[in-house]
């Protein structure tokens, strides 16, 4: 998949439910890139949604990748269907501060389920570390 | 440790750690009880905490939930010890709308790793029904 | 739906399709108990399904506990109606030694999918101890 | 890490390690590759670990890949270490038959834990296809 484009019609599609996203300008996400099966996500680590230690809290990182994920599950399929989250696992690795950067993929299409990951990044002061792994599964709806 | 009362300096604790936590204080979570190794949240699903279909986005009730297992572990910690997510697993049931009430608990305390387990419930318009499941791991720090 | 029987042809259809797992003849795997929506394997930690430190392999345990909990989804599913595993989590709490208890049960029933959860004890030497918590999802087919 | 080999010590600390589970002989797992941060299984699917459609059963899919990933751990670890499985997601992507190739890798070396993941590929009358993707915690003991 990589190299391709994605086509316009589904393209506007993303941008429609990323703009209907109440929670993605919440958390004052950005959509960095889209292709077939790989969507990549921005959001700073905002004030407000820090955890007791002031980094991000897991609740954000989760909601990012979690998007970032779904995206581009809805990124390969039909114009007409929508994807729902079904499960998800999240591993932390390293405190969130700074931006962070989530790029979701999918790991196997399918009619019934689709099986995604994401990688979630924070880029601070210059340097960039993974601070969690997602996987899980989505439902066309 | 159903019945037993939370030593007052833990339930302290767990209130100061509550309230430095940015996030829980943006999606309006409060505490609605405290037991050894149990701990009830409730918030509501805001505006704009929503995915696309205008229902509650998963990010807002891994959060929730996520805290719930986070403070059911703290409850069971020595009073210097913080906790921090090492992974978290969701299941999503049900659409999350009205108020959200996540109880998360012990499943297994331990010095170097608790397990954890979260359900969360949607509460609307008279009506009680599960939205999320989730399992997990929390560390001692 | 505690209390309630199993359909005897349900029953029969769960028996016939656990025969049919050699997997679950291999480990000597036994059905304790079948009610709807709850079943409860039992095995043995066999001498050849162990891990280095001669515990049982954490894939004794995820086989017993991902088959209740797929039991457990097929005792509430049509007669012509089979079931597989979409995805499961496993968290392990403690050694696997003496016998496997898995008790499987049904979350959330469904038509597209069935949310499960398992526990799986050890019995060893008259001590009954928690070995791990699964969480996962079963699709019917 | 790729391309570096791995000391001779920790090489044969594997192969021990290997040795002593009994599990992976009796699934007649063999290892593939050893480098740091990656190991790679291989196992046939035995007609004695099938579901009851004959495909593989996810146990042995999982004990293949979980054993993949923790040994990709112990190749990061210091000599005198072991390494246990806290926790483990799967997710199931098609049937398992012929043989399995498990290749697990490091995501995050710690001192406390290691993130873990592992790919297993089914290879069967010349085509390959990804039965399954792990997620999972190791701890250093």
């Amino acid at each position: 998949m990589p190299g391709e484009a994605l086509p316009p019609e589904i393209a506007a599609k993303i941008h429609d439910s990323f703009a209907r996203q109440s929670m993605m300008r919440s958390i004052r996400a950005e959509i960095v890139s889209l292709a077939p099966g790989k969507v990549t996500l921005v959001a700073p680590v905002l004030e407000k949604f820090r955890q007791q230690q002031d980094f991000g809290h897991a609740g954000l990182t989760f909601a990012l990748g979690d998007s970032a994920a779904g995206y581009s599950a809805l990124s390969v399929m039909p114009p007409e269907v929508d994807v729902l989250t079904v499960e998800m696992k999240i591993n932390l690795l390293a405190p969130a501060s700074g931006h962070l950067v989530a790029e979701g993929r999918v790991v196997k299409p399918g009619k019934r389920l689709v099986v995604v990951a994401a990688d979630v990044w924070a880029e601070d002061d210059g340097k960039r570390r993974q601070v969690a792994l997602l996987q899980g599964t989505m439902i066309p709806v």
